[in-house]
């Protein structure tokens, strides 16, 4: 007899490459749970998405909650928890929570990422009192109001639209020359009459009392609309959209090889160098990071979890 | 000017890969064009999917035309016609169909598989006259009749299902001690009282007059409900279901390198030995085959034919 928390798979993460590798982890007829801190992952942060073949249009959150009904029906159960740690043992893999200890027989890594902080004076003062990560949980609070964009890659460019769609006026602070990302969506926000985009300047400081009132710029600037240079700027948030990091550490503790950005190196069907361990999704070193491509390499990364306990007669 | 008939990426095939492939590239803003002979490729020829993850359940026809759709949302005009060959030229390839001639910077192969022809004797001359390679296509025909499959591997054991909700009894003929393929497919066939598989056997000839009437077996067989014994079977209709072979002459011929079962050798992004030239899906060289990571491969192949046009300077 099994005990009751020992696992075939132990999926760390509830995303889309954790819940598709959970999903067919469940189809191969493997004991199998999945572990994640946000049932959905990133994924239901974004406002909509139309990038996910082949679905034309869809809410984030909606397209998350479709991914967790899709494990749900194999009978995969989810557990929200925060994964503390993870020992190697002879078998397997133990896996600790704050509360729990399972153990598991494979680990599928699919931690996702974590937003980039900015690293300027004051901010996390103003953490969730003006300063914040992501537009689509926190934009809401600022309608009406004048807001910031730090940042000029494709995510900063895409939701610069909804925050514009929300606030009076925003303000994308680039410190190169220009706004970077997919054509279709700097093309928007290029044509759109209540983005205005500040170039060649950085935000030094977060200012304000209670709340965020303003940022120092590196540089004064005029804006439109006023009567004259400044390097300070007026606004009620500033949302840092300036990428993310890898959420690795607890896998490159165990050992498991990282690349230079903290990525862990995969294989083209997930496997890690650590035997057992299997890794999928936007924690991993695949260059171009699309939700498609994480589902894909959870699908993977299940595929070569049932390969590996099938060789070893599991 | 450019000329009209020249593209930034020509995708071969119109797939899940080849669509998905598409979608991207117009996103990315690249003058595109897909050139396949069945829109929505062979999931089109699946009767439910369940393994697409985040959707649940949908027809494979369905899912085909949502692939369709999500391309021509983006501009991208998908032209049902044949590729007979590709030749390299100086700054890109020559797509060469039955009456048109196209130009591209960049090709996206994604041409898929064919269905394995069996090789009996008869079975030419009883194609498409009760021997079929599809049962979604081809099995409505054979209502309240009996049918055989040939093949043991998860898309024989998967389309038994079908082909007994229509068929009077389906007899499964393997060539091994059992049938294979998903666990979650395999007990539904096992557990399905209008299936018989029947074990260490194969069938030697397809026979009848104009139509199918029995096939002849390498050995004398009782089935259910039979008084004896016998080399010869009765069934109006034999799905041929042993796999599929990737369509990938025409890249073979242009230079492309093949791995040994004729499939195209791709990396992580979907690059081939041929600078310009990506592959994507099915007649890759990727282990698992599935709808999901056919898709993701398309995407990837569009990322990396952006990349590629991008660095060449267009």
């Amino acid at each position: 007899m099994q005990e009751p928390n020992v696992y075939d798979v132990i999926v760390v993460g509830a995303g889309c490459a954790g819940l598709s590798a959970g999903m067919y982890a469940g189809r191969f007829g493997l004991k199998t749970i999945v572990v994640g801190e946000m049932p959905g992952g990133t994924i239901t942060t974004t406002h909509i998405v139309e990038n996910y073949p082949p679905i034309k249009s869809i809410t984030g959150l909606e397209l998350g909650n479709m991914f967790l009904e899709h494990a749900k029906a194999y009978d995969v159960p989810v557990e929200m928890d925060i994964v503390t740690g993870i020992e190697k043992k002879e078998n397997g893999f133990l896996v600790k929570t704050d509360y729990k200890e399972f153990f598991g027989k494979t680990v599928i890594y699919a931690t996702g990422t974590e937003w980039k902080k900015h690293g300027g004076a004051g901010e996390k003062e103003f953490a969730n009192k003006g300063v914040h990560y992501c537009a689509l949980c926190d934009g809401a609070f600022y309608k009406g109001k004048k807001i910031a964009i730090i940042g000029s890659g494709d995510s900063a460019v895409k939701e610069s639209a909804l925050l514009a769609e929300l606030g009076s006026h925003v303000y994308m602070i680039v410190r190169g020359d220009g706004i970077k990302g997919e054509r279709i969506n700097r093309e928007n926000a290029l044509s759109n009459p209540k983005i205005e985009i500040l170039t060649n300047v950085e935000v030094k400081e977060f200012l304000g009392n209670s709340k965020l009132e303003r940022v120092r710029l590196s540089r004064a600037i005029k804006v439109k609309g006023a009567q004259e240079e400044s390097d300070e700027l007026e606004v009620s948030a500033v949302f840092v959209l300036i990428g993310h990091i890898p959420r690795t550490q607890i896998a490159g503790k165990l050992g498991v090889e990282l690349d230079k950005r903290g990525e862990i190196v995969i294989d083209r069907v997930g496997r890690t160098n650590v035997a057992g361990f299997f890794g999928a999704g936007d924690c991993c070193d695949t260059e171009f990071k699309q939700a498609i491509i994480s589902a894909s390499e959870g699908v993977s990364a299940a595929y070569s979890a049932d390969q590996y306990l099938k060789k070893r007669g599991k």
